[in-house]
């Protein structure tokens, strides 16, 4: 694993606990350029409104990599000790007194959203991840002191889903249906919702409409894209910059592919899109995207990427095209999504790991980020590594 | 008149005119370089869907002074002899039989759309100038053969307005009220109609809303934009560099004013607008609009900039902000606003001119275009010039 920026890292040791909280174990770095190994980390006992989960499973996002490795910014470090994580799949085993949403025993799920002011209007809609006073990540993120729906002490920062127990406010819960194969919910809730905000927001969740609908970047993103917008009734259009995902995405249920880099390629589907989703999150040019929308179409990035963009003003006034951005998802929408797939079956490729598998993992996600597959981290491994 | 690009000027003598076609005075620039004179141009006789019109008023737009110069791009330069104007106004003198849209002795105008292929979707849904087969403005253009509405002989160049008579089918007429003043009518049909489109198509049309609405550029545009946005019951905030235009922004509407390039002034608007409108056309950062829209905001653009634009991707992705193009707008729309404009009395400031102030008016707009007057050239000075 290459750590980056060492001099903006922050160190920050997890202090004694306060009297009301309890140890929990969990994996993850305790200082940069360390690897992983088991940390006792404290959570806080259940409030009235609290939810308790045993962690069963936790996927691994390729922004973990990022957040471990110090790579997010190039401003603001990663706070170590760090316990990533944010694809948090398990069992409820306690809840608060006025919690109604969940029982002990459901499945449950944490996503990217440990917190929001529950205040605004953008909160009030269910789009708390655009909470005018910003949300909280699950992990590697102070509390908001002013607007805080998470107990324990507040000047430690939030541990994510690598971890065997969890406490959350009712709010910021998804539940999992109990036939719905617990290994396979945890990327929904990052993957999964990020590609569904964008169809849901830019009108392709309504489903008598036909849309062509472009997905650029046949990762795992890329791949669950395709997935959601096919099951929605779509053409998806797969886009590349090379001709090596070809099979991939048509076995996913792409009905096109367009090789970006090629003119003729894309001249095949030019003026065809209404909406391309466009995962990928290093720096490239978007004319080839813009070429391929109708009149009226949405070209959205969800790729962070540092560098300015570009595009030429022309082409989307021609065409009166629009470029977006769109990150995560609300609550609300994050439900919709795992009982979307649940219904229609539609569900990531994933890969169990242990913490054994970590360093290799996260090296192979820094290295290329284009598989398909999904990694889980199994929590049992936690035993099994004893 | 400073003209540009030499190398890339197209001439095109105007030939001698077909049987059926008729001499109609005319005021252009004959060769690359020289001055406006009077010209004598040929129309057709009307068909049976054209509609044929006394030119009363022409207004003198910006784009007339780069079609003109020949400063519209670097690769297509403009066809000499050139007869500009495509805010046309006047009364119709003969229809053909199967006109059924106005009658002799009413009062039409034309805008910048002078025929489209009236057979694609776009043009089924009234966007006639996002045709995919491309619109044919109103002058400075060739025929499009395989779907023409436009008669006469196929090879000379189209003419605009600043000339006594014009021939149009019917579908891109739009009827002016009676009781409108006729000198104020033209530049709606390019500055109202580039404003109202995006307005209309970004939900600010719709009355039960009321939205926070930014217009960038205080001058023939801006300053329209700013009474339709008001007269639509929005609050209007005008964005400038400087604070020069602050006065004028508040005489025409605007009930805010931010200084795009003071933290201080844009802070104070920040996260408050649902969509801005951007009328500069010269290159600038696109940053500080960013920064001005809500969550869900759309910041729009209308100005024909031929360099890169760069932005933030990440500052999009926050808050689920798009970048968009616009421009002109459909015939439909085209003949709301005339109608809104109409009812509600609002006008752009005009300032009426006679063809012996051409040069002076070409310079000043070349010179500085931040004017907020719209210059209207009345077709009775071709007589008094003789």
């Amino acid at each position: 694993m290459k750590f980056s920026s060492p001099d903006i890292a922050v160190h920050k040791p997890i202090p004694e606990p306060l009297e009301s909280e309890y140890p929990v174990k969990a994996w993850g770095v305790e200082k940069f350029g360390e690897n992983f190994k088991p940390l006792t980390i404290y959570r806080y006992q259940v409030g009235e409104y609290d939810v308790k989960f045993q962690i069963k499973f936790c996927g691994i996002c390729h922004s973990d990599v990022h957040n471990v490795l110090n790579e997010m910014s190039t401003k603001y470090g990663s706070t170590y000790p760090i316990v990533p994580g944010h694809e948090l799949v398990g069992t409820v085993v306690e809840v608060g007194d006025k919690v109604t949403r969940v029982k002990v025993g459901e499945n449950v799920g944490v996503g990217c959203i440990r917190d929001s002011c529950l205040l605004c209007d953008v909160c009030d809609r269910g789009e708390e991840c655009y909470c005018v006073r910003g949300f909280t990540h699950t992990y590697n993120t102070p509390k908001k002191k002013e607007h805080c729906h998470i107990g324990g002490n507040p000047e430690v920062q939030n541990w994510g889903g690598y971890s065997e127990f969890d406490v959350i406010h009712e709010h910021f819960i998804i539940k999992i249906p109990d036939d719905m194969p617990l290994e396979k919910a945890g990327p929904i809730l990052c993957a999964g919702i990020t590609m569904w905000s964008p169809l849901n927001h830019w009108g392709a969740t309504d489903t008598t409409k036909k849309l062509n609908i472009g997905i650029v970047g046949i990762g795992g993103l890329g791949t669950m894209g395709i997935k959601l917008a096919s099951a929605l009734g779509h053409r998806v259009v797969a886009i590349s910059s090379s001709d090596k995902k070809r099979e991939l995405a048509r076995s996913k249920g792409a009905a096109g592919y367009v090789v970006s880099n090629d003119p003729a390629s894309v001249a095949e589907e030019s003026g065809k899109l209404d909406l391309i989703l466009n995962t990928v999150s290093a720096h490239h040019s978007l004319t080839p995207y813009i070429t391929l929308l109708k009149t009226d179409g949405t070209l959205v990035n969800m790729g962070c990427i540092a560098a300015p963009m570009e595009y030429n003003q022309f082409s989307l006034l021609l065409k009166r095209a629009s470029i977006a951005g769109s990150l995560i998802g609300g609550i609300p929408a994050t439900q919709e999504v795992i009982d979307f797939c649940h219904k229609n079956e539609v569900y990531p490729d994933v890969e169990l790991v242990g913490v054994g598998d970590l360093e290799r993992v996260y090296t192979e996600l820094q290295e290329n980020n284009s598989g398909a597959v999904r990694y889980v981290l199994d929590i049992k491994s936690f035993e099994e590594s004893e």
